[in-house]
């Protein structure tokens, strides 16, 4: 397939949530990641998603997010269609979101393939993307649930693993292989180990399954789950009694592990440049490629005064942002909000996050 | 001299000036450090400097600033008279506004002892600072020009030296002793020498001499500045055409250094926990006094989230300020510019300044 071609029978799911936490204070709870321009495109992170998609699936769309981010969504995203945003009421992980988009899709369409890719990743090489869905859908279509695996670039410890099999031999899917299993974020050590024997691929959390396949995989062990989720889809006024007594479970769980175990996952492995932008040093990371110690902006470039300084800043609230002699630093300057942190401590934001929360101060957050 | 006894004939002669430039962005041009409570105290460090002469002068005080910065001293000090300010139509450095200030008293009091003191200095000892200015006016009645000079706590290089020779045996100056000669600021090598030798005391700027002295002293070099000086002070209405035409010319290289060379100058040693708060590792040390590794607040203290971090934090603009993982860093946070640095660069601020300037931007400088 080249690059750009229509996949007939693929559906773009795009879960839009996560509050993007080690991204605070750009990113909150009222305005979270996926919504942001981080990476200078002039695009947010949800508009590129799309337009990443867009070439294989046309206008066949469905955006999955909280109830609170709809309008934001649509406001983004003008070309989308009343049906084409499932509002969550709450945010119960990803197994409801993506198991509704499923059941409404099986509706649509009993023989659709669903594409889930999250609104907050970045990736590079749109190309290699394509051709990886593309096989990842010819798997698919063979009945496999399909994960597209990430060749590790690097030892990354923030990042969970599959641990891939032999090969497969499908049509359309030469470089599908069969998943051994799904392993957690390693620690250090074992990170070097997967990366050096080359069977392990980073676990981006894009899946690739038709959209009756996953609810039989899931009705395997919660039936009840999948039962509700297609009243839902027939009857979308259901959402507001049944959405809040579905069990909040992530998609790993639900289905992935369970069905890996059982020998009914696959993965397409590819190069494609992604990083999920877990924190301001992944961030810096992606803005910097290519380059050596250096001061990378997020926004604000005009206001700001750097000397021997290297790092990540925003310059987010019109202020004059001066740094002098730090290496590493991470500066995000917005209108309410101040974070001085390092790459090193990225993870910690978090922390931030908490301490606010637990003085009342959650408009901050 | 008990603490607090009024000196008789003694004048506080305020020299308000100086933009502080290191101090940026707190300290401005518009707004020069000690116009502000940089220490917590409540009260600026004028007004500080105010409070810790008055038991000495009560009235009698001369404030010599810059015309821009006439109203504003006059709010902090609200008890100044009219006369009790002189205001320099621009900046001309110390020996035209401390001599002018000298002619003016002479007019006042033939026999005027005048004390100079920094408006933007901290002393912690008042009751060793009175007693120090007490010897140092029983000197300067004697004929001498004195200065009071600051026992090293540490091999410091961002201050002059002042050399002490042998006791001069005055009455009611027990420890006044001869100058041999004030030294530049040194390298840390040499400061170390000057320390350990313990014949060196730090110049804190601070002269205590007969305002008739001062005159005849400075006539002997510059005998025409003295001339413009008499007629300004006889007749105000002069400023404003022979001002700008004094030689821009520090105290120290008019009328200090000559007259150390000639033996007519004398220091009277004082520990009064002194220090000029030269740059924000100053402030943060003045702050962080008796602690350790500690993160000192200017500020906002209720507006900081810090995690695992020391250094100095100035929250002055009512948004939170988030600190995660940094030692010895530097935070200062204003409406309208932000400052990162650390206390080892504390000194570079000053280069902000300049590209600030270099870019037009002198609003914010």
């Amino acid at each position: 397939m080249s690059e750009g071609t229509q996949i007939e029978g693929l559906w773009a799911v795009i879960p839009a949530g996560g509050s993007g936490t080690r991204l605070w204070p750009l990113s909150r709870r009222a305005s979270p990641k996926f919504l942001h321009d981080l990476t200078g495109s002039g695009r947010s992170l949800l508009r590129m998603t799309w337009d990443r998609l867009s070439p294989l699936v046309e206008d066949r769309f469905l955006v999955v997010t909280g109830a609170a981010h709809e309008d934001a969504v649509r406001s983004q995203l003008p070309m989308l269609r009343r049906d084409d945003v499932v509002a969550e009421p709450s945010p119960r992980d990803s197994m409801p979101a993506i198991g509704l988009a499923a059941a409404v899709l099986e509706r649509r369409d009993p023989e659709a393939i669903l594409g889930s890719f999250a609104a907050d990743h970045v990736i590079t090489d749109v190309a290699a993307f394509h051709a990886a869905v593309a096989e990842a859908t010819a798997a698919a279509r063979a009945g496999e649930l399909v994960t597209i695996g990430i060749e590790p670039t690097h030892a990354a410890t923030g990042f969970g693993y599959i641990k891939q099999g032999p090969g497969l031999d499908l049509e359309g899917a030469p470089h599908a292989h069969r998943v051994v299993e799904f392993v957690e974020k390693p620690d250090p050590e074992a990170a070097r180990r997967y990366v050096e024997s080359g069977e392990y691929r980073w676990n981006a959390g894009m899946f690739v399954v038709g959209a009756t396949t996953l609810l039989e995989l899931l009705a395997e062990h919660h039936a009840d789950l999948v039962d509700n989720l297609r009243i839902i889809a027939s009857d979308p006024r259901r959402m507001q009694d049944l959405w809040p007594s579905l069990r909040k479970i992530a998609i790993d769980h639900a289905v992935a592990e369970p069905a890996a175990a059982a020998g009914r996952v696959a993965v397409v492995p590819a190069s494609i440049g992604w990083d999920d932008i877990g924190d301001f040093a992944s961030l810096a990371t992606i803005l910097g490629r290519g380059k050596t110690r250096s001061l990378e902006v997020i926004t604000g470039a005009e206001d700001i005064v750097a000397v021997d300084s290297t790092g990540l800043v925003a310059a987010d609230s019109g202020r004059a942002v001066a740094i002098v002699g730090l290496d590493d630093i991470v500066v995000i300057d917005t209108a309410d909000a101040l974070l001085v942190t390092t790459k090193d401590r990225a993870q910690d934001v978090k922390q931030v996050v908490d301490e606010l929360t637990g003085r009342g101060l959650t408009e901050l957050t």
